[in-house]
């Protein structure tokens, strides 16, 4: 068996979890569900899986520290900061280096940084069915998410007829990627049975993608071949991304590899069977904490009269006081404080902006 | 001229200002409006009335010190602590006593610790003229606030017709001292304009309120003799209180004097004619603070998308951040924050109370 390793994709900018998140501490790296940092709980959720010295992450310069000081458990190598985000396909294709670096026979996976995942033991199945999948055909796995509600948020999967099997699983063929869909089209897809959510959760040996990325993308992969090439050649990393990660094209990995690959069938999916949660904003959190008998879902201290259905989350040694409100999400941090009404979470985006044009709390984006 | 004291009244809890009042720091020791404890501006809009070495602050003592803190004109001597509140009546009654073992026939003032009066050359002038109306006449002076509203919040004042003139303005007989009103009562008051707000501002001579306290209150009269006679002889006050108030009967000035003194025909009232608010409550801020475009009052910094018509009152170095609510009321301090309808502030004493029930967060009430 080649050797394993996961690249995770720590890049997001996390605006939405305002004011806890900010600029240079994004979701991934806040306990937004749970006790650690959602970057920290994914490495650990791998388990034996994959261990950490397999464990890659791609995040970017300003956070760089922050990655390491959220995961002990890591070699300093382990994790690379780009220097400009030049979206998913250029971190895919810098992924595939510096795991070819490793070992050019290896599988490795993509994860998400930030996704809510309670039943690891689940999860881990999954994932190894998956690295299966990919090591005993030529072809891009990618887990598809069953989906419980007709949700236009994400884009979607199409199945196809069962292709193979791997750890006991059936691997389905994949027909198509669907962009994120209109309520109806995401209705039907749901009545169909044969559409999973797409988690960007991909699996695949160094030489297939290297083949993917050499066939649709020719450009960018030619320039990651001077990355390449420079490791090859005892250069160190950060001089080489400083020189050639501005140029490369800025495309997603959905759209350069895993759309032109399924038109080839060169795409199977492995089916989840754990529960998942891509927590998108604030609201999503009273998924997994319990409400008090008023509705208030609280991460911190609350005291109520008469208010019901609010999202509550503060810090330690800090008590948020509602009289008569409802349905409102309330943040509170050492030096901003959010409130906002629970259907209009997607809003916050819109302060972060804002913050950014006022020089004096510019600090606090 | 006999010499002229103020004694200002400053027991109040200010529940209704949760969480920046506290037990130990209601309303009088914090800059709800303005940028110093009310209290702190109270002895300074008197000016040079009455100097601050012939102010007397009466508060209980667990606030005693933070009083002497937030008044470092005072001496120490001038800032007595209650042992218990004994309501107005005793602590009128202590004030005679004080000011009487400094001056038996000075003219005296009682005013309360935490209005807000912008006018202070307005409100000097009505002082002036009630020290003298008090010094010329044997009579219970008090200031009438003209009404603008059919407020049901106070007690008003009937007047009668001109008794006499002091410093210039009229002053009026006092036909009856009348409870909060109903608002129909308030309304009829309003309207006959015969009627003032009772603000708990009086003056008189040590000699005028002795014989009251001893024809109206005879019993409360000798004990407070026994703290009279304990000073005279040179002991402490601390000890003497500790023995003696807690035997006070507990009534309120108005019931007690002011009432039976008026059937007696023997009070006065000199009318207003400076701005007045006893801002009650967070709602009553927003009178004193300008609004931006989009109606919210704001005391620190806030930041607001499509956010209407809120009062946000927040720390120093703090942002507020609301987006898509209106009519709250928000006030953030380091260990508590508030939110809560505007037409429902009132129900903070509610939450108050909560707090003292719950052991963990009984030390922010």
């Amino acid at each position: 068996m080649s050797s394993r390793y996961v690249v995770i994709m720590a890049g997001g900018k996390g605006e939405r979890f305002w004011p806890q998140s900010r600029l240079e501490r994004p979701k991934h790296l806040l306990p937004i569900v749970g006790d650690e940092p959602m970057l920290t709980q994914t490495i650990k959720r791998l388990g034996e899986v994959v261990p950490p010295e397999r464990v890659l992450i791609i995040t970017n310069d300003e956070q760089r520290e922050a990655v390491l000081e959220a995961c002990p458990m890591l070699a300093p190598e382990n994790v690379v900061g780009e220097p400009m985000p030049r979206d998913t396909a250029a971190a895919a294709g810098l992924a595939a280096v510096l795991v070819k670096h490793r070992d050019p026979q290896a599988t490795f996976a993509m994860l998400p940084a930030d996704h809510v995942i309670h039943d690891a033991a689940g999860f881990q199945a999954v994932v190894k069915a998956a690295f299966a999948a990919a090591e005993q055909a030529e072809t891009l796995v990618t887990i598809g998410i069953q989906p419980d509600q007709p949700a236009t948020g994400y884009g979607y999967i199409q199945r196809e007829g069962v292709a193979a099997q791997a750890e006991g699983r059936d691997v389905f063929g994949v027909k198509e990627f669907k962009e994120k869909p209109d309520l109806k089209t995401a209705q039907a897809y749901l009545e169909s049975g044969n559409y999973y959510w797409n988690a960007g959760m991909f699996f695949w040996t160094v030489p297939v993608i290297a083949n993917c990325f050499a066939s649709y993308t020719p450009e960018l992969w030619q320039a990651l071949q001077a990355i390449e090439q420079g490791l090859d050649a005892g250069q160190d990393l950060g001089p080489l991304l400083a020189e050639h990660y501005p140029k490369l094209q800025k495309i997603s990995v959905d759209y350069a590899i895993m759309e032109p690959a399924s038109q080839e069938n060169k795409v199977r999916v492995v089916e989840s069977d754990f529960d998942w949660d891509d927590v998108g904003a604030w609201p999503s959190i009273a998924r997994h904490y319990p409400a008090d008998a008023k509705g208030n879902v609280v991460r911190g201290a609350l005291l109520t009269h008469e208010a019901h259905d609010n999202i509550v989350v503060n810090e330690k040694g800090h008590l948020t006081a509602l009289v008569g409100v409802d349905n409102l999400i309330v943040v509170q941090t050492q030096d901003a404080t959010l409130i906002v009404p629970r259907d209009r979470a997607q809003d916050v985006k819109k302060l972060v902006k804002q913050l950014n044009e006022h020089p004096e709390w510019k600090h606090l984006s």
